[in-house]
């Protein structure tokens, strides 16, 4: 399916350096897509223009005078900035010039704005942020990233409904188990929120697994795990810092004498096929789940590779089909309980 | 100083195979150390005749009937079960016979058994689950990590307090620094109860930091995190499932041909100086923080390594004076109010 994606080129700690580069790496790569590029005119023209690429039907420049700061507030972003390359980019998708738009800009701003243009799906209530994590049996899907910092137990249903359907659609995975994070597996723990959403899962129909805790992420307990948006990124922060703490730890230890060094020289390409296997670069790319559009946020500091993936996910996720499939599901859920 | 120390003999997945002979390691290392071991008679007897152990004025022991399971319920344990092993050794806290007491059984059962016998120290609402982290910097003290699913701002408050008291006597660190675990620095981040405690911290006159987020944890940016026990319980969990991720793919890596075996074989001395200083046991001994009583948690699966660690964990804190030190300060916060 052909599928044309909007980049927001100014976003990110890089901007148009890296995110020209990457759409036009992926636009080589799968003939079957074609990419608007939003932002700057002369930044575009430099990109565009050091790499020789010609722009054509497969390749347009779409110019937006404002950028959106990574620390500027959402709400400032939303009413003052309406031709920044964000909001132009989210206005295509909203148009339907473009099927999906990526950017590496402020989350919050991106939220915002998406919210605002596109609005939420028939029955949704909030969008939350999704992405995918490694685990020992391959990767596990994770929502809410940090959206949300107060979540309803029907915020959460909603969540495992929305992933349910972006796991099938994705992965053709059929009925993907659904996990709730909590603080233990009995049935009588966490909070009240957490146990009324236990019981919604339990009576929506969809795969729940039950309860699960924070190690079971990585174990790839469930394909996914629904959690609000505080705790989502309390996780995913704590991952972070963890595995620098590590891989600093590693290093170290290698660096420590004459002898370890050389252990180290002899060691380095099981290390290196090591930091590829972990290489948080592959995870790039949240969507931003519950929009009537696509919108993918890259992490602000992604290279061309991370950038890459980000893409990817937003070009999978448009030709799966997924919004059509989120919006039958709560049509039929409204139905059954009319 | 002199310190009595009570083992609960019976608790954690090995049982007095592993208390009794952590106990006298440390007996024989600490010569102003004395013990209490409770348990059923039997198990003691045989643990102490295997080691030819003299008791005496040192290493008293003290027969238990009944042993609270790992899976009890702890409003059953504490009705039901007024003889186990976790209870008489809670019980010799509370008489003054012990100055402190160690369990590796069941967490529930321990926290709802030390609150109704020993209670809360005063001013203090709930007592909250403390542990040391490993950082970039050294460690952090964390809590709470799961005794409390649902926290108010005033309940974070007390855990920033005991914290500090903690930290200042066991450390010796004068006004440590304190940080509110959330998801953004920025003061409009986060869910009501964390903006309403970060007020709360800021007027407290403690070395409130501000807020920080998970990956903040490791990187040891403050001396302590405080946090509610649901957002606490999933970053540890959630960090002990990606430091196994790790593990699991590492050990893969090296497995893969005969090269990387070889390389393994090489690097084998610096993986264990890394594996050494990771190692989860030496940061075993959580404290049950804010009640009348020293009463520290070690690991259910702790062998005799880590369950020393936990003892240690138990001496230190009943020589630093901690108690007196919070129950002067709420007392100094409460006139200061009135």
């Amino acid at each position: 399916m052909e599928v044309t994606v909007a980049i927001d080129c100014m976003g990110g700690d890089h901007g148009a350096h890296v995110t020209v580069s990457a759409a036009l790496d992926y636009l080589a790569r799968d003939p079957q897509t074609s990419f608007i590029l939003v932002g700057k005119p002369k930044a575009l023209e430099d990109e565009l223009g050091r790499t020789h690429a010609p722009t054509g039907a497969r390749l347009k420049v779409r110019p937006a005078t404002e950028i959106v700061t990574m620390d500027e507030p959402p709400a400032l972003a939303l009413r003052a900035k309406k031709d920044s390359s964000m909001r132009v980019a989210i206005d295509l998708v909203k148009s339907g010039e473009a099927n999906a738009c990526v950017s590496a800009g402020n989350t919050g701003a991106l939220m915002a704005i998406s919210r605002f243009v596109l609005k939420t799906l028939p029955g949704i209530d909030r969008p939350a942020i999704a992405s995918i994590l490694p685990t020992l049996k391959g990767h596990t899907y994770v929502l809410d990233l940090g959206a949300n910092v107060d979540c309803s137990a029907e915020h959460l249903l909603q969540f495992g409904i929305m992933a349910s359907e972006l796991v099938a659609s994705v992965e053709h995975k059929d009925r993907p188990s659904v996990g709730l994070l909590n603080v233990g597996e009995e049935d009588i723990k966490g909070n009240e929120v957490v146990k009324r959403a236990a019981e919604l899962l339990r009576a929506s129909g969809l795969n729940f697994y039950g309860n699960v805790e924070g190690d079971d992420i990585y174990q790839g307990t469930t394909d996914i795990v629904v959690c609000d948006g505080f705790v989502g990124n309390v996780a995913l922060k704590t991952s972070e810092g963890l595995a620098q703490l590590l891989s600093t730890y590693l290093r170290e230890e290698f660096k420590r004498s004459v002898f370890t060094r050389l252990a180290g020289l002899v060691a380095l390409p099981v290390i290196n096929a090591f930091k590829r296997r972990i290489d948080h670069r592959r995870y790039n790319g949240a969507t931003l789940l519950g929009l009537r559009g696509i919108v993918i946020k890259s992490h602000g500091s992604a290279d061309v590779f991370a950038f890459g993936f980000a893409i990817e996910r937003a070009v999978e996720e448009a030709r799966s089909g997924v919004l059509a499939h989120i919006t039958e599901r709560m049509s039929s859920i409204e139905k059954s309980a009319a």
